[in-house]
């Protein structure tokens, strides 16, 4: 490990963050100016803006658009230093952190913000074959294996009659709604330009959700919105059933319900990190870690968990969602309870203030909540959500080349970002080969 | 396989370009208007703009700057019909190739433009461990390399010692040079920013050439300042010698000497696609099919070979070089020459018009020559290099993004391109345990 830059106390306590997400960086930038060191460690050299990933799984972004170098963003900050592994483990005896390779990193603090996985809630076949959306990974695999299923029905056309063409999307949460709107679109513009000579006209999107409503947690009108725009788009919402199993080619329905299709994206929610499990805390629902309400972990006074790894609760006792604002929130709370706490003041807890949520459902349409009541939808609130994530983006760079993107797929109604990479394919062929054909 | 638009005559004859490349997307291109059937066929989705490939290595551009999707480029040509799938074999005969998986299409024409890949030359361990730099995905593999060893050193100072970040490059073309340029660069910046406080006082970048200069084929002049600009920017060049052998942190030269680095960019040439020999046509050396003055192949009237996988001669009889724009002229020629044929008129001779070379060594530092003894050096000609890399780039919106990275790098020093993947972590990773520790 090397050591911090010069003209750093010694004494000064060091601060681990474990997880470079929306948390973790908040975290670490508002420790900038306190009298710690800060060890930033992610498994990736990245940070991912996960609410466009699913732009990037249906060719509308690249994955240099929303994800931005940990080093490039983090280089100003003087007691920051990062460290590129995975953690293994965390010895909270010895304030330890384990990283894969045996190498430790001592602390004083620990902040525990590894984020979440995708949870397959126990349904067979998902975890081997279903498609997940949460890391750039899993954005790229997506892309991948449709538009080379594109290429392998202009090939052998009577594949599309055995579902190759057709995707079920599990989950009608925000990520499902976005999934399912964009890639009807980005279908739209594959019949239309780049197969045109394809008969698709018995190829079918799904979106599927448990619930008797897509966006549970958003007002009726928006609910409403957005059924009615993902049907306008073609899609078919199948509402109240659930999958119940999968293997290429056959999603079952808890109803008895059979659909013939070739790829599952798995938007249906997460758990979080195994990492949470690592430190010896108090799980609760989907392996959240439990916290006092300054966001400590209940019997370890010098951890903290924040974001999607932790069970923060609102002023009415809910649970926080697990969503992007309450990760930043939480990550600058607890660095000002680390610097209260190394200066002898006493804990505060932690305040979540509600900023709205928001949903798009492609071109000109999308669902926006915002606080105290309002709430649009239509070309407005499309036009509010490009804003908003713009500004949220990290980095003016990406926010220039996100800008270029949309404007061009706007005005041309044509998707970029739709390169097969050979690795990609190459791992995908061999798959189909084992499993698919 | 589809049917091609409706409205054709079916008796057109059909004319199959193996490649889309700067050739094969020349050739069809010139045959948009012709009474002809196209079928362009390639195993991947995208054109690659190999003079900027470099620029993908060393975290300057993203894929997606130098990649532009066939279809998007060509799908408002309504005679042409894109495939994608490898070549496996061409069957003169009866007028047929054979893709991967068995499926055939016949032609009336052939025009193989498949390209060349890297040339070992036959050097021991070149194949297994050293790094090329001809497709994307080369490109990608490079990038990944060397940012993780970055990290590895950052974890393990000790390795950088046994040439964890040392990178040798084979070749003095422009490849070579333009790669060790923009990786001195690169390495600047990593040292000065992202790794500060690492030691890297004895990290060598060295430019294996076994020629008595660099960049061979330009004026003295213009191989004088490719010489003295990398070794202003701290590359070492080695002249009259070459590798003759290789293992990770092993690179044997012929002289003797030996230099540990664990990183090998194979820059020193390339060979013709093993493709050419699939057609049984005759092959000169580096396996370029012998063609006629007008680019059809020896003895097989209805088949044309253009780009590197030709051995095209000049006005003087010399072999031309393998570049763009000799791929893209002679593209032009042929496509030209199967409209003359089909309406029974003679065949034209191939004439070369050399538009002049250039290279770029990084920062406001280039070598452009221009015909009629026109020679540039320094800050203008990395413009002119800039500008005409930007015209000759593939689509409005490739332009604007690389506009965007250039400018932002130029202005800030900064790489924006530095992503990690983890597919392309794990593989390393992989390779590393298994090779390299």
């Amino acid at each position: 490990m090397t050591e911090p830059s010069t003209g750093q106390p010694d004494r000064w306590p060091v601060v681990v963050i474990v997880g470079a997400g929306f948390g973790g960086l908040s975290a670490a930038g508002a420790l900038a100016r306190g009298a710690v060191r800060v060890c930033l460690i992610d498994q990736r050299n990245f940070q991912t803006f996960q609410p466009l990933l699913y732009q990037v799984a249906t060719a509308g972004l690249d994955p240099n658009d929303v994800c931005s170098s940990v080093r490039g963003m983090m280089f100003r900050q003087a007691n920051l230093e990062f460290v590129m592994g995975r953690v293994d483990r965390v010895d909270t005896r010895s304030r330890q952190v384990v990283l894969d390779g045996g190498s430790t990193i001592e602390f004083d603090y620990l902040v525990i913000a590894a984020g979440a996985v995708s949870n397959d809630f126990g349904v067979e076949g998902v975890e081997g074959y279903a498609l997940p959306l949460y890391t750039l990974d899993d954005a790229l695999k997506i892309r991948t294996r449709i538009l080379l299923n594109w290429e392998r029905a202009n090939r052998s056309p009577h594949l599309i009659g055995q579902g190759l063409l057709d995707v079920v999307i599990a989950g009608g949460g925000p990520t499902g709604v976005e999934v399912a709107g964009a890639l009807a679109e980005l279908y739209g513009l594959l019949r239309r330009r780049d197969y045109r000579n394809l008969d698709t006209s018995e190829v079918h999107l799904t979106l599927v959700e448990g619930g008797d409503d897509l966006l549970a947690p958003f007002h009726r009108a928006s609910r409403r919105a957005a059924l009615a725009t993902l049907r306008e788009k073609g899609v078919d919402v199948v509402l109240s059933d659930m999958i119940t199993g999968y293997e290429p080619g056959r999603v079952q329905l808890r109803s008895g319900r059979v659909l013939a299709a070739r790829t599952l994206v798995w938007a249906a929610g997460v758990k979080a990190s195994p990492l949470a499990a690592a430190c010896g805390a108090e799980q609760t629902r989907g392996g959240r870690i439990v916290v006092n309400d300054d966001l400590s972990v209940a019997g370890l006074p010098e951890v903290f968990a924040i974001g999607d790894v932790a069970a923060a609760v609102g002023a009415s006792g809910e649970l926080l969602p697990q969503v992007a604002q309450v990760a930043i929130q939480s990550g600058k709370h607890v660095a000002h309870q680390i610097l209260r706490r190394s200066s002898g003041l006493p804990a505060e807890p932690f305040r979540y203030r509600d900023r709205g949520s928001m949903a798009t459902i492609g071109r000109n349409q999308a669902v926006v909540e915002l606080p105290f009541g309002l709430r649009i939808s239509g070309r407005l609130a499309w036009l509010t959500w490009l804003v908003l994530h713009l500004l949220y983006l990290a980095g003016v760079r990406n926010r220039f080349h996100v800008l270029v993107n949309w404007s061009w797929s706007y005005l041309t109604y044509d998707r970029g970002a739709r390169l097969i990479q050979d690795r990609d394919r190459d791992q995908l062929e061999r798959r189909l080969t084992k499993h698919d054909l």
